[in-house]
């Protein structure tokens, strides 16, 4: 990897290589996924080198133990990125599919074919793990990929880069078709290039996603915030509201699908905060609300400006005087992520999840299940907040486009224009 | 329109309404379709008035023909825009479609159903139908809509805009369902309200549509530039080529997907150049070559690099060795629109529109056929040269995104996480 060349040289001739990744066989991709994990296992013992330099390196560095935590890359962690590799050969091809045939007129037929979307940029922080997983989908959807990771991993991902380039190569794939970055300048390099990059996936803390969609024309896919809510409605069971709270809150507090705000009706408050109250203590979480709750359970106030996401073992409450002021609310402060309604009621169930604007809406069922194995999509590249594209959990149907071909014998549209001939639109 | 309330409060006010939009029937948005064209039969005499001073408006300032002819609204727009009206109102619903039902365990339910974006900027220059056509469309897909209309139709917009807000609201539509915004500054304020604008549908020249896309981090769909090709191979029905190309470049010559640069296999050059310097006479269009071109039919010599996107009559033309070469020609200079081989052999027909990135890939006919209408679509919304989200032509589809609806019966994620459940994924 020459410094020489700058990333825009080297995207541009990645550029030009895409149509060429874009037209390999699904027997090429799918075993180019099968040499990863051949080589994977052969060099083990490279990997667990290199990672435990950069492991040492981090140490050195007093890097927080959280980081040290997704840095290491273990044997657990080595086995689910095999493990998913298989799952993803199994998977049918994403590309070539027809989705659209149409005879326009006599001997003009227009097809609809789904094609990869070409140059994927990745950023991600370090995650050795998502390095080989996100390189892996973008191989099955026949796409190229610039790869940068996090300088703390540094030394894994070259090796983990090289097996991956090498799997790709020895399986007929284009030379071209993967590109590892690695100095930090190089992000702001690789963000500029919008002519050439057609999708950026970062994945990282908020902080670090908000900074790559601030900073760049390319299109982002991902989220930068994830601030979900429950609304426990005046009808429900309340157990059940307990039960799906907690987990929602607590069964990975870490994660963006996590539960930040409570909104609870107020007709049934006097008899659900205390529960509530009890529940948190059990589950282990701390309550924040706005006066009129901090009233009836003593929990510490805070103003309503102040509900955030916490990622943390805290819940924001407030108390509503109806569903469409829960809704109001979500809409208002929400990250139009996920949003669950606990209620018994079909019809404010069904208001709830028409008029709550989020890529999830849920009755009954807690947030946590925001995800896209859980929806059983396979893999997953990441979960969007945007509108456009793909939104909510991503497959591998979101590295994907589509091309119009058109197949004629000379047809002209004067021909058409002048009512000399005329479109008879035949789906075949 | 009171001025003292910001662009951004008023956008941020329809993003609230906007779910109360996507919540409308199908029958309330026909019927505000129906409103729309009765009240323009109505006031047909106030919609010319006020054209009519836009007109004298814009010959005091000496603004261009071309433009005269976009602004003006006779009666031959306006009876093509009340049969557009017509022919939405027969379109199928586009919203509310469930697109993927899943059971992913007994009891827990996940529906993925089509909605509307959210909230479409749409900002054009000065065409009094596309206002009406593109408000229209908004409408039809339940989406709510900021219209920015060009200074130079300011009286025709006003009279059209009233129009078509008082044929929603009358329909039952939310009251701000769409908005109008008239000062040039509210463009600059308008690509700042990222939060609140959802998708930015630019409608306008290359340079404007540029500027858009320079200047916001909201969404954009829509081209700038329409730099098409045709291929014409050394295998091929000479007379075919002949006819396609000046159908593609007299056609309608200011159009995006007329053709500006002709790739000529080298083999079949000394015959075909000949017939295309006679044809282009005929037609009416200048030819522009490479000295290899000139060298042999006297026409301009140009430079590579000074081929362009002319929308005129002028056609620039090079020689190549293969259909590879023409091929990588496109995807370096191209600008990923529309791109045509003529050919009788299958073989080379497939590997240029394999290898050809761009929305649409051409054997055998014009470039101009790209085009919403011609592609079957009923409407359309524009052009889309971008990978992501939709791409070609466009139709109401591209107004469109899905959410995904969970329904369940207390589930937590704990219990798939422990082991205790397991996922079972049925399609239903």
């Amino acid at each position: 990897m020459s410094n020489e060349i700058s990333i825009k040289e080297r995207v541009a001739e990645m550029k030009l290589a895409s149509p060429y990744m874009a037209a390999s066989t699904n027997e090429a991709r799918n075993q180019a996924l099968s040499n990863i994990a051949k080589f994977m296992m052969i060099d083990q013992g490279k990997i667990t080198e290199a990672n435990e330099l950069d492991l040492k390196n981090a140490a050195e560095n007093g890097i927080s133990q959280a980081v040290m935590k997704r840095l290491k890359f273990d044997y657990s962690k080595r086995t689910a990125v095999q493990a998913g590799l298989e799952q993803l050969k199994e998977l049918p091809d994403p590309i070539g599919k027809t989705t659209l045939s149409r005879e326009l007129d006599k001997g003009l037929v227009l097809n609809r074919v789904t094609v990869p979307i070409g140059v994927i940029g990745v950023i991600f922080e370090a995650r050795p793990d998502a390095l080989v997983q996100i390189a892996s989908l973008c191989i099955k959807s026949g796409n190229c990929a610039v790869l940068k990771g996090g300088k703390e991993t540094l030394n894994t991902n070259r090796v983990l880069f090289e097996i991956i380039h090498r799997a790709a190569v020895e399986a007929g794939l284009p030379e071209n078709c993967l590109m590892l970055a690695e100095a930090h300048s190089e992000i702001d390099e690789l963000l500029k290039c919008d002519r050439e990059v057609d999708l950026l996936i970062p994945r990282g803390s908020n902080a670090f996603v908000r900074y790559i969609m601030d900073n760049t024309k390319i299109p982002v896919m991902g989220h930068a915030d994830g601030l979900c809510h429950i609304y426990v409605d005046k009808a429900c069971d309340e157990n059940l509201a307990l039960s799906v709270i907690a987990d929602a809150k607590t069964q990975y507090t870490a994660a963006c699908n996590a539960v930040e705000t409570l909104l609870v009706h107020r007709d049934i408050a006097a008899d659900f905060l205390p529960k509530l109250k009890d529940c948190a203590e059990k589950s282990g979480f701390a309550l924040k609300g706005t006066a009129e709750v901090g009233g009836m359970i003593g929990c510490e106030v805070i103003d309503e400006s102040e509900f955030k996401e916490y990622l943390d073992l805290i819940l924001s409450v407030k108390l509503v005087g109806s569903v469409d002021e829960a809704i109001d609310h979500i809409n208002r402060h929400g990250s139009h992520h996920t949003d669950s309604i606990i209620t018994t009621d079909d019809e404010t169930a069904e208001r709830f999840m028409q008029l709550v604007d989020s890529a999830g809406v849920y009755r009954n069922c807690s947030t946590r299940f925001a995800d896209g194995f859980r929806y059983g999509f396979g893999a997953e590249v990441g979960i969007s907040t945007s509108k456009i594209h793909a939104r909510g959990p991503v497959g591998l149907e979101g590295l994907v486009t589509y091309k119009y071909k058109l197949y004629g014998e000379g047809q002209i549209v004067g021909d058409y224009a002048s009512g000399k001939k005329s479109f008879h639109f035949k789906d075949i």
